[in-house]
């Protein structure tokens, strides 16, 4: 066990791996901002305090903001998960230092990238390119990993 | 291999960690039910053996107690998921015993207070508080992992 | 840290992990696929070419196709991550290779197939049925690893 802390591209994983799923989680937080500054709930009981009928009807309806922030959240899923499950094995497979650190970092890198350019809606394609690029990252690491481990 | 299911926070992360993705894959079954119990569908091929078109369109509307379980569901993807990537890197960073324990308890205790919070739509402020000691029990993990192995 | 990728049933969980994550990733390519043949998109930047006002209102219409696309995805992330997160468990805790082996594959198989049921609305029960069996797998190999490592 000890073995794998002390191991310098495990962890090179752990950091970005905790920063990437860190910046991910932040998305919740977010979210929870837009709802409450734009008055957009989801749940009956999320706006119980609210007595006048009319307005309460009002703050159960969607909001751009809340739903771009979502659909953010929506992609990171769709693309930190892969790159953390790719990314651990890949990281047990013994490859090099230096290529490891390129995989994590340029990863990291789009990712932010993606959520500024989502949130703060950056013209195209600057959020299809980042998210191009995370995504190739991941292809990437998992081609490396393949090649070593493969065992059907 | 031998010596991480040996190691006794590993084997609490392991155990904390299926009960809690057990209870996440819970909420697929409960959807199913709700989409049984109201009649509500997504997909055309699910309604096939319905001949009444007016009762066909009918099933493929949304129903709220559907809705709900997803976005319980999703909650838990949400914040689940991040749970299990930082508590997995924690658990090998060589933490007490101790104190991993008090964070694998509350996190999981957390959720699952959360689950009955939102399907049974507790009043508020519940199910926010869950929400927010599940999260905080993970950003305090993520720290003290980040603190034993950062590397960048 | 050799030794985890000189285990033959870790090895194993990695190539088929691997395959399912790159399944999972791949319905990202697919929605984006049917976001352009179909002409339907989420933000407004990402119709910004468009000049014509009413065509982009049409543009940032949901099209069937592409919703298709995203519960297909969406059912991945609900159903691959559970098998990720308890299959690495499972692989830890020692399991025999032959044992291991049949949940992989069984898994494997069961995801490949429920993408192609679900993109080509293949008739029911088809889809609901490899749900269940992908279910069924990851909750075997759970009860597997809480009886060897079970620790509260």
């Amino acid at each position: 066990m000890a073995t794998l802390m002390e191991n310098e591209v495990f962890k090179a994983f752990a950091s970005y791996a905790a920063i990437v799923t860190l910046k991910m989680m932040l998305m919740g937080p977010v979210t929870v901002y837009f709802r409450f500054t734009r008055g957009s709930f989801s749940n009956e009981e999320d706006v119980a305090k609210e007595t006048n009928e009319e307005k309460k009807k009002k703050m159960l309806r969607a909001h751009p903001d809340v739903e771009r922030a979502q659909r953010c959240h929506h992609n990171d899923l769709e693309n930190i998960i892969p790159f953390f499950f790719i990314g651990l094995l890949y990281a047990l497979s013994g490859p090099k230092l230096s290529i490891a650190l390129i995989h994590f970092r340029v990863f990291t890198a789009s990712r932010i990238f993606h959520s500024f350019a989502y949130i703060l809606a950056f013209p195209q394609p600057s959020r299809a390119l980042s998210y191009l690029l995370g995504m190739l990252t991941t292809f990437s690491m998992a081609f490396n990993l393949l090649i070593t481990v493969f065992v059907l």
